[in-house]
């Protein structure tokens, strides 16, 4: 039987059938590969066996679909295209790394999943809401995850801390637009689902971002 | 608009909107690369622009793609990844390639296209005929090939044929039994639709198997 994280929410200290997916959103500069190894941490101090692993990618064949998926092409990478290879890759993480590690009662904290293909492919990319949920359907078979911590951030903040890192891919060289129609989506997701998700305030200071990550995990595991 | 080859067929020598699509398919060994040329030779002699391609591929990122998809990966290529992995390779082909080609009026010659993933992966690989037909919905949108020539060949003989050319990749290492899956799907759908579909027998020898092409050509275009 394949693992659903959609369950009812266990004890911490108990024994669990499965892990739970613990998922990191939101746009760029929010700050969420930082924010990943505290939840991590938080995890393990109270005992849980912990997979971190990120999207797109997370496994060898998912990390060369990344490369294609993030590189710039002479013909361009139309939203469908794009949207297809986000779920190729999903599809072998999926496969080799996330149901194995949830079956095993592993914890999985994965920096961006499903949500992001809806804010950036379904959004801002303007491929919609409805190819993106026929995917879902295909590639996630009713798993969905147990938390998502959605690090909100106003664009023109997250682009300028992009910036400011030096690494700037294809997505991080999109436009204000583009970024606020994501921003908006992940939004909508949020407050159409609260009791999954958790909006955090990622403007802040790192310390008190931290903090309220904490107190979130606190409450919500 | 995007062109459509399901409409009525064109005389050959008038002036058309849209040029047609021109398919390939069979299994391994069957001749499909050798008899592609064939086809193209045919339509130029009657004055037609032809676009020779194949998938998966066609495109710079949908060769990246199928790179990707024909490697051997150390965990494995579950059957829905490969299936993403197609039809990502063939969103960016019809982007980049098919869907111009036809809209110039151009005939888009094809070494293999939409059957193959009903053949190879919903068949062979067993991931079943509703997977690939949500996927078809959202990618072609409607768009059929004109023709599909499926070159029909026991596999036995075509997996012998494909050993002794030497270049065997992951889907040429397949067994019998996934061989008879991917042949029966391919009859079968060439039964279901008779007047979009030629099955030739590419058990006979090169030249007798050339002339059923031009004749078929001639019979149907």
């Amino acid at each position: 039987m394949l693992p659903s994280c959609n369950t009812r929410s266990n004890p911490i200290n108990t024994v669990t059938d499965t892990g739970r997916l613990i998922v990191l959103e939101g746009g760029e500069g929010a700050g969420k590969s930082t924010h990943a190894s505290g939840v991590r941490a938080w995890l393990e101090q109270r005992g849980r066996s912990v997979v971190s692993t990120r999207e797109p990618g997370g496994s060898p064949l998912a990390e060369a679909v990344r490369d294609v998926a993030l590189r710039q092409w002479p013909e361009g990478t139309d939203a469908l295209t794009e949207t297809l290879l986000m779920f190729a890759a999903r599809a072998a993480h999926l496969h080799s790394v996330i149901r194995p590690a949830l079956q095993q009662g592993r914890d999985v904290v994965c920096d961006r999943f499903i949500d992001a293909s809806y804010a950036y492919q379904g959004a801002g990319r303007g491929l919609g809401t409805e190819a993106v949920a026929a995917l879902e359907r295909l590639t996630l078979a009713g798993l969905r995850p147990h938390l998502v911590l959605l690090f909100d951030l106003e664009p023109e903040l997250g682009l300028q801390r992009a910036h400011r890192r030096g690494d700037v891919n294809r997505f991080e060289a999109e436009t204000l637009e583009f970024m606020r129609r994501v921003r908006a989506e992940y939004l909508r997701r949020a407050a159409a689902e609260p009791s999954r998700y958790a909006v955090i305030d990622a403007a802040r200071p790192l310390p008190e971002v931290a903090d309220e990550v904490r107190r979130t995990l606190e409450a919500r595991l």
